[in-house]
């Protein structure tokens, strides 16, 4: 196989506007993670991509080459079926954290592998890292063996999954080439699909503070998913929900744990519990287990047995106390009347500059910084009254949060320009 | 202006079809210089322009700005007006070799940096280092004395001059990213108007064996090339010449060095007479000496004086005997007829493979090794009489360049399909 193809060749083919044939595309994936075709070739060809599109059997066999690039996981020695969930990312976006217990204590195991954050979005782990002793990193043996005893683990990926994708999400982010179709979908779904679960859920976000502004390209990248999966033997539905407004009440880390503890222990602001719940009866239903109601295990206090059990399991402290940040600084309500409109983007952004977030793959984030908001949409308000707290370890940073968040909400004394949005906005499978 | 920008927001423009601010231009040229911004940024921005194009003002701007990266010359102390002629590369193109000395001979200092071949052009350094004793390096003292003294030099560009279009071509040329119009045209045009010249033609080859293949896109690159001339008070012309057909009977090294040598000497081929005489004539209107004739001045042997001084003055011996390929292959006429077709590409594909040429930057060149034709389209062959040489110092090349070589011809017994064409195809100014 090496040899047959050079880099400039598959460049121009793409470049010129063709289809890449199989051969092209196993040559070039394989040749980049052995290093022998260059970032700078690899970033040429990804920016055609990007502008010249490519078919569905090429993103498949893109996404299979990215796959073969590394190890592939089973859990079929499992006693119980695997369904995982994969969201594009949004703002406030804590599924995971009651979502992964939740299902496992239906009796379905959930083997999570997450990422961390990197700009307005955040990410899964450094969440989890707010609790005091857990840990990302497990090995292959450990995550079998939790998943086994506990029925769900949320842990960082290792570096044997998709090194191709690796390597190549890397060079994306740098080189302004991440939004193109082809590559997220092949992105995502290489490493779900590595992985080793039976069925899998996308959350594909929609609106300001998510990746996809729009529903058109949202429901693209959808399907262009849910087709990958399917060929690949994997039980793939998506669900399309809003992220015009964050989901919940916080952005950040610790504040967002908090949240998802109460969302188990049967509290927690609606659109969470309602998401969770969406999202719990896909994967039962993909892992052939509709018959049990997610909502009861809720109230059953069982999901929160298997949250404990899973945190106990990686070393963190389920019934520690979550940091807090240094610094709060609230944002009153200047007249009464309703929140029209809040911004994902700006709550993110925000949440981000706070220090919830990192610029750069190596800075640290801060476990406390972040925001909370007191109301949500057709919330009314009161004159004077808090309606965000702004969360940092360091004062410096309030003037440029204050700064994301001032355009993004409006509050109407008679309401108008309010219009409820449904956060479930289609379905894909 | 550092850090004014950022790689990902300037990639970013051109990838969604924007056009470049100057800021952003003048700062991605500077930081890629200086190494801040890196190849696989730079080369997704290649890409891009190359996808979505450049307006007239962003590729004046990106030429000046990589113009500044380096320094810049200036022959406002000589004696003599300046003029220089860049071709966009063909194969056999050996024309630089006589022009220069001859337009010297009449009166134009013709200051003519010149790079190496890679791929199946050649390159005017190359030929002239088959020269015993020739080098291609002058100091920029001994450039500006040469010039004085014997009115021309050819030598290699030094490093000083546009960095940023050294570091971007050599990016270009692994990335698949070389066919930009907007590209070309700023890499040769900053050379051009960094090197000095008052005056300049561009001889913008078009047909099979060059860059452009059709018509339209050389003009589209001509006229690029000499509104960018135009704006930087270069006089600029550009004749369109055709590259369907190779130039002359030869194309490799030694041995078109010793064709240049024929047309100083009075003879030669004609074609490659004709170019020489209407670049020069172009080169002398340019620089204000059209009271010139070059027809004269080559007659009376003044150019060939020229030359002679030329290559002394860089240590080159004009009167040594030139190397010689170790082997030699003869592909014989299988009919009687007329030769109705050469195909430039090739030859020059063939003339590569037989180690004219290199296939990587840091590869040698052989200076005996090419092709010699016997014949040009519309001349008559005669069954078993030799059509092509083939000179290599290594015999298991020729296999490859007679593959090359196999459909590059036809003989018609009848002349039937053959088709005189011009040389001289369009002029613009």
């Amino acid at each position: 196989m090496s040899g047959a193809h050079d880099a400039v060749e598959v460049i121009a083919a793409k470049r010129d506007g063709h289809a890449l044939t199989d051969s092209q595309i196993d040559w070039v994936i394989d040749a980049y993670t052995r290093g022998d075709v260059a970032d700078e070739q690899m970033s040429a060809l990804a920016m055609a991509i990007l502008l010249n599109g490519m078919e569905r059997r090429e993103i498949s066999r893109w996404t299979g080459a990215m796959i073969a690039s590394g190890e592939r996981m089973d859990f079929g020695t499992l006693s119980r079926p695997t369904a995982d969930k994969h969201s594009t990312g949004g703002v406030g976006d804590k599924i995971t954290l009651p979502l992964a217990p939740l299902v496992a204590a239906c009796g379905v195991a959930v083997p999570q592998l997450s990422g961390r954050g990197l700009g307005h979005t955040g990410g899964t782990l450094d969440k989890l890292e707010s609790i005091p002793g857990w840990r990302a990193s497990l090995s292959n043996q450990e995550m079998l063996a939790q998943l086994e005893s506990v029925g769900a683990v949320i842990c960082a990926a290792g570096d044997g999954l998709a090194p191709a994708d690796k390597k190549l999400y890397a060079l994306r982010d740098v080189t302004g080439t991440v939004e193109a179709v082809p590559l997220i979908a092949s992105s995502i779904m290489s490493k779900k699909i590595a992985e080793g679960t039976g069925a899998l859920v996308l959350d594909v976000k929609v609106g300001s503070g998510a990746f996809m502004k729009d529903l058109e390209r949202a429901r693209e990248l959808a399907s262009t998913m849910v087709a990958l999966g399917t060929d690949a033997g994997v039980t793939t539905v998506a669900l399309l929900t809003d992220m015009s407004t964050p989901l919940g009440l916080t952005a950040g880390n610790a504040v967002e744990v908090a949240e998802a503890v109460d969302v188990l222990a049967g509290g927690g602001p609606a659109d969470v519990v309602e998401l969770t719940l969406a999202l719990a009866r896909e994967m039962l239903a993909g892992a052939g287990r509709d018959d049990v109601d997610p909502a009861d295990v809720l109230a059953s206090g069982r999901a929160m047995d298997t949250w404990r059990s899973m945190i106990a399991a990686q070393d963190g402290d389920p019934e520690a106390e979550l940091p807090t940040a240094r610094h709060s600084h609230d944002v009153l309500a200047p007249s009464s009347g309703t929140l029209t409109r809040l911004d994902a983007m700006a709550v993110g952004m925000a949440a981000w500059r706070l220090g919830a977030g990192r610029a750069r793959k190596e800075d640290p984030v801060q476990a406390g910084a972040g925001v909370v908001w007191h109301a949500r949409p057709g919330d009314r308000v009161t004159e004077g009254s808090p309606l965000f707290t702004l969360l940092t370890d360091d004062e410096s940073r309030f003037d440029r949060a204050l700064a994301s968040l001032e355009d993004g909400w409006d509050i109407a004394s008679d309401g108008s320009g309010f219009e409820p949005r449904p956060l479930l906005l289609d379905r894909l499978d």
